[in-house]
């Protein structure tokens, strides 16, 4: 179940420092995600993170454990066919918590692309929950909640 | 129809803290539209704000009419159906009027996703046109023009 | 071949001034793309700019051989059929070189409408390389690599 609550919060925008740096962040985390570059996507999380697929899914805990789910989970859905994997994240929400850690909350669009093939296959469609912390200067996700849009009903 | 007219001027670049509060309106703002939250949708445009939802159609004028509008939309495209509805927007411009009303331009993409089916229904397509304001240090939106891309030619 | 080096440095965000002014450096450009206006997007390269428009293709050099690369290849694929294309740039990241040109990197994707259809077509999606420069305070396209993902095994 996705927590609506931020929404019920009057607008809040985050300085543009904070919100750009955020949206470079994850730029740059989706480029290891799509080429599978799976321990250096983990290392974009904190050495105690916790990455929830999906909402029944077992929260998976800590840097090796999300690099094999991540491979897990990519040869579960295509085995070794060669695939492009593109998320795309729009809509970003950014806010800032009393202890310093930000929330965020976005949409993720997966797109598959196959050789020759110039036509991508979408989907799923998802609304993604993080809580990123900086630490030595650098963000860190520290807590990501995904919620595909055909789990969510 | 669309006006072009912005396209032939000189770029000139919102300042960072204007076109990063803008990006979270909108993030905010769909959230609302999304989850068909009428009323606090509604409540994102000015007292007096006007939704023009395609080239052909009458404008819609006041918060009241807002809501019913989207209410009433969906319900025409949906009916009881249970569905997820993503709004994307990309490419975003933001301008400052002399008068000190922003106008904006950008493309809004719908996704539609339905229990248990991860490929999402693509559509409309359309390019929206939005004027914006300050009220009380927060932004509203005045007028909206949405032309779909089918309904353009 | 993508050049997967910039993936290797450590995460560095550009400035929220620089890194809105190239959003918004997209926004312009990509509606002159959109709207088939050749002549005003080849101004957005400076005057010895190149485009690459797929790994396997030749270099195209300078801004009348650009403006006529956009036409051909509209005609080639549409021929004289009436279509809305629209390109979605998603996930940039920006970064400066040590002589002052910038290096951005984001994902691109087509999507197409044609008259009363409200369900666009999709793709190719692609990976765009573009360096980018300053002059008379404008920011221009000195030089573009796009990686469709179809063509990219």
């Amino acid at each position: 179940m996705i927590d609506h609550t931020t929404q019920e919060r009057p607008q809040a925008a985050a300085p543009a420092a904070l919100y750009t740096q955020v949206q470079q962040f994850y730029a740059h985390q989706v480029g290891l995600l799509d080429d599978l570059r799976a321990e250096e996507f983990a290392d974009t999380f904190t050495a105690d993170g916790v990455l929830v697929p999906s909402p029944a899914a077992s929260p998976v805990r800590g840097r090796p454990a999300i690099a094999a789910a991540l491979r897990a989970a990519h040869e579960r859905r295509f085995g070794t066919e060669a695939v492009r994997r593109r998320h795309w994240h729009t809509m970003l929400r950014v806010e800032t918590r009393p202890d310093g850690a930000l929330t965020t909350r976005y949409y993720s669009l997966v797109l598959i692309t196959r050789p020759w093939d110039p036509a991508p296959v979408m989907g799923p469609s998802s609304v993604v929950e993080d809580v990123l912390v900086h630490e030595s200067g650098q963000l860190l996700t520290h807590e990501r909640r995904v919620t595909p849009d055909h789990l969510s009903f």
